[in-house]
Parts: C-alpha cells; structure tokens; sequence
C-alpha cells in the first residue's frame, strides 16, 4: 500500500508535518497530494485553486466564519473541509482535570511545606477513584472531561440544557434540575456557557450542599460563580477547595482573598495558551489524518449548507 | 432478575455496602449470599464455616500470605478468592499522573503567584496533548497509569524487563535499552522496583538527554534517581521539573534543596495513604461485585496453588 499524500500549507512547519507523518500520511507537495493541511490563519493567503487531486482540507481554527467570507469553501464544493473544532476543548478540559486533581490530592499544602509531614499529608491525600464529579455545561469541555474523569475510576453526573445523555457519564440532568446534583456529588466542575441564566449559578445555597472534602473547580466563565460565597465557603471549610481559571472580578486584583487561601489554586485564564493551541492543531491533525487515511468520517467536517 | 446477594464481613461498613450496590449486588446475611466482602485484615475474625451459598470471597489486601498462613484459603476449596491485588497500583498511578500534569501545567509557580500575570503563563503552561512520556517499569502502577495518560493524548513508551508489549502502549522497550528512551520522549515517569540494577537508573546522562521542558516523575523508590544529578538538572534549567513522592535520602532532609527549587514537587511517600486505600478497595469491590453478577472472570483471582 502507498503511503496517502498530504499537503502542508502555506509553508513548512515541522510540528505539523511531524503530525501528518503520526497520523500515517506522507508530506506531500499540493499537486500531487490527497489532502492539504492548512496551518495559517489568513484567508487571502490561500491558494486561488487547488487541484482536483485534494480531496479534503483541514482548517486551523474552531471557528470558519472567515474562510466562509472569503468564500473559500464554498468555491471548492467537491471538496471536504473540516475546522479544528472540538481541537481546543480538550486543553481547558486538561486543565480542568489537573485542578481538580491537584486539589483533592492536597497540591497546594504539599507545595507550601519545606519539611517531610508524612503523617500529616495521610490525612489530606484524596483520590478520585470512585469519586462522584459533577460536570455542569456539557459542551465540547464537560464531554472532552468524562474520558478524562473516567480514566482515574470518577464517575460523572453531566448536566446539561436538553438532559440529553452524555456519552460515558452515569446520569445527565436537565440544567433545571441543576440544583440536584450538590448533594449527590463530590466535586463540581463548572463548563458552562455565561448567560443571564447562569450567573451565579455556583452561590451561597449551592456550596452549602457540597461536603468539606468538594472541590469546585470553574474554567468556564467567573460569573458562573458568586465569588463572595465561595469566599466565605473556603473560610468556613464548607468545601474543600476551589480551583479557578477565571475570576470575578477578572483579572483577579492584588490582595484579593483568592490569592492567599490556603485550598485555592488560581490560574490566569490560561488553560488555553497559544502555545498549546499550536500543539493541540497538532494532535486534531494527527487524528484526522489518521481517519482520512482509513477511510473514516473525519472530525469537525465543516458543513457548507450551514456556515461551520 | 433477581439481585444477587452480597454479603459484608466482619461488620457493617457504609462504604463497602455501597460499593456492593454500586455493583449490582445485592446486601444480605451471609447465610443467604453467594458473594463475600471481607473488610478485615485479621483471619483470627475470619468465620471457621461458610455457608455452601457461598461462592466467592473478596479479600481486603493486595498481599494474602497471611491468609494462606491461617489455612483459611485452603480450607475452602470450592470458593472463588479474589485478593484486592491492583488495587492500589491505581492510587499511586493517579499521584503519578498528577504530578505530571500538574508540572507540565505550571502549578508549583502558580500557586506561588500572588497576582495576575497571564501573558508570562502564557509561555508557561504546557500539555500533555500529543506528548509522549516514557513510563519506565510497567507493572501494576505503570500499566494502569497508560490509559491516564492516553485519556489526556499522550502518548506512551513503556520499559519493562521483557519488552513485551504494554497494553496501549505506542511501543514497548526491554530494560537493557531504557537508555534509548531519554530523548525520544517528552517526559519520564519511573515506576521499576529498586533492585541494585535500578540504583541510579536516571543519572546525568539520562537527564541531559530529556528536553528543557521535560519533567521528571518518581513514584517508585528514590534509589532509582541520582539525587545530586537530578538538583544539578533542575538549577542548570537542564529539565523541566521533578515531581517526586519517594526521595534519596528519605524522609527528605530539613533545608535539602529540593524543598526550595521553583520547578520540584514534592510529596511525603503520600501517593497511597490510608485514607485512599478504603476507597481504592471500595472501587475494586464494585468492578468484582460487577463481574460477578455478569459472571464475567473476576480480578486479582487467588492461585490456592501458587499462595497469592
């Protein structure tokens, strides 16, 4: 069997074609290749035509609204584009898993101690090996997190607008019966979108249901969680902790609470720097090269009937 | 269908019965059980009869020559005797993973930060998306941490003495080319027994083998890391970090300078404590108590046998 073709535009780039070669394609110059991998974001530098040997194009954005205005796919109808939606949920839900994990695992006190507290620390190691993990807001972040979750031996209770069920969790809710979930669980990650319907969504009544031992994690929007609550929730060892991507106010400002908690893990909203997106792009390329060279339906295929 | 009855021993225990439920079992006398869930580590409290209903017993620890030392194994030919083997590799899979995820991810410098610098973090935060990480010892603990990391999209090399393929492993190596390994791979997880054949197995040359980024994860025994190499490593920038839970010397001295070094952490032989191993053998009750209902083969079986 030859090796399939891929193209790499609009110029070298090693992480990418190391990404093509992963996924079992074989870098290929545009005239003689199957599929072309694009790697910049500017519309007027894409090629006027392509030749009739392309068959599919991979785009490096979630979002294509652009490439639609250029009117690039659309000049190509024979043609299957595929966006890298999807490509960057997976790295705020990396992120997270790592809070989330760093935080039942006591990261925070280890970290501060400078001398060995064995006996100490047998007290405050958690696990998430049967552990009972919330995920409210199953988009591409709360179903990209259940594999994830799953991996460690948690189970999840997705929640979601319609209830319909989530692949992999035990139990999805409706997002009207959202406060069901705070007693049932013993951790909260909130991926939600911000809408009039969510703000505060995680307040005083919610925390309250939670146990000493919950993590509640936010990598969604600060909004969704009424930071004074959590505040005096964390003072109170109400729960166990917070791990937070996003504040409210944010930036956080200096002398902030949040900054000195002891069970409180603040990351600047950076789950998603550009430097992972470059990696990311990378492993959505590998994929879908990997499917369109067995012949499977790709990820994130762009329908030109509706614009995304 | 009727359930199938479970029975708990030596005394009721809330988390266990709910770990039989969460199975599919059934709580119920022994008289009138199939399956037994023992809790105990004394065989003194172990019944001398049991009931004919019974097919199974569960037993709480991962080692059982005590078990056998009693006779109690042997007196019941006819039983089906799982021991809680695995179980624990999980929880110390999990710190592994943690630490990992939580170096790569910045975490020692963020919960160092008491204000808001997302641009620095920026260049930061890496993934484990598309990394590869050496898992080098692939016993319990590093065959269960492969999935971990797959569910993040990494992607493995394992190393064990035999070379003979790891489950979800991109490939497998045989210990006498560990060497091989350093720079091929993005970060190294050392999870082999200490033997003198493992004394030092990541000195100064396998350090500068790794990348700038590349953090190194102990969780086996300290004799498997040059100490000294590893400090020099970490102040000539020469890796990424270190996440380490067992260290040379151990405990870990008062002022030693992996207390103080920005990009180390460290955690008290901690991975495992007792608080997580009675949830870790909560979790693996409810996937044998699964099994047995669905009369699929069960884990950790006992060889009356071979004595484990």
């Amino acid at each position: 069997m030859t090796a399939t073709a891929i193209a790499l535009g609009p110029e070298s780039d090693a992480l990418l074609a190391d990404a093509i070669v992963r996924g079992g394609g074989k870098p290929a110059p545009t005239a003689e290749a199957e599929g072309l991998v694009w790697g910049g974001n500017d519309p007027a530098e894409f090629p006027a035509d392509l030749p009739t040997s392309i068959r599919w194009v991979q785009l490096p954005s979630a979002g294509v609204e652009h490439w639609f205005a250029a009117g690039i796919v659309q000049r190509h109808p024979d043609v299957v584009w595929t966006s890298a939606a999807g490509a960057f949920a997976a790295t705020v839900a990396e992120h997270a898993f790592m809070l989330l994990l760093a935080g039942v695992r006591a990261l925070p006190e280890h970290l501060a101690a400078t001398t060995w507290r064995q006996r100490e620390f047998f007290d405050r190691v958690g696990t998430l090996r049967g552990a009972r993990v919330a995920i409210i807001g199953a988009g591409g972040i709360g179903r990209t997190l259940v594999p994830m979750l799953a991996s460690v031996g948690a189970t999840v209770i997705a929640v979601n607008r319609s209830g319909r069920p989530v692949d992999g969790a035990a139990e999805t809710l409706p997002s009207d019966r959202v406060d069901e979930v705070y007693p049932r669980v013993d951790h909260v990650v909130v991926a939600a979108p911000a809408t009039d319907a969510t703000r505060h969504l995680i307040g005083r009544e919610q925390l309250a249901r939670l146990g000493s031992h919950s993590w509640v994690i936010n990598v969604a929007r600060g909004s969704l969680v009424d930071t004074d609550a959590l505040v005096d929730a964390l003072l109170d060892n109400t729960i166990g902790g917070a791990g937070l991507d996003v504040t409210d106010p944010e930036p956080l400002p200096d002398g902030h609470p949040l900054w000195t908690l002891p069970n409180v893990i603040i990351t600047p909203h950076d789950s998603n720097p550009p430097s992972v997106r470059v990696t990311a792009y990378a492993a959505h390329v590998t994929e879908n090269v990997r499917r369109f060279v067995a012949g499977e339906a790709l990820t994130a295929r762009i329908d030109p009937g509706v614009g995304y």
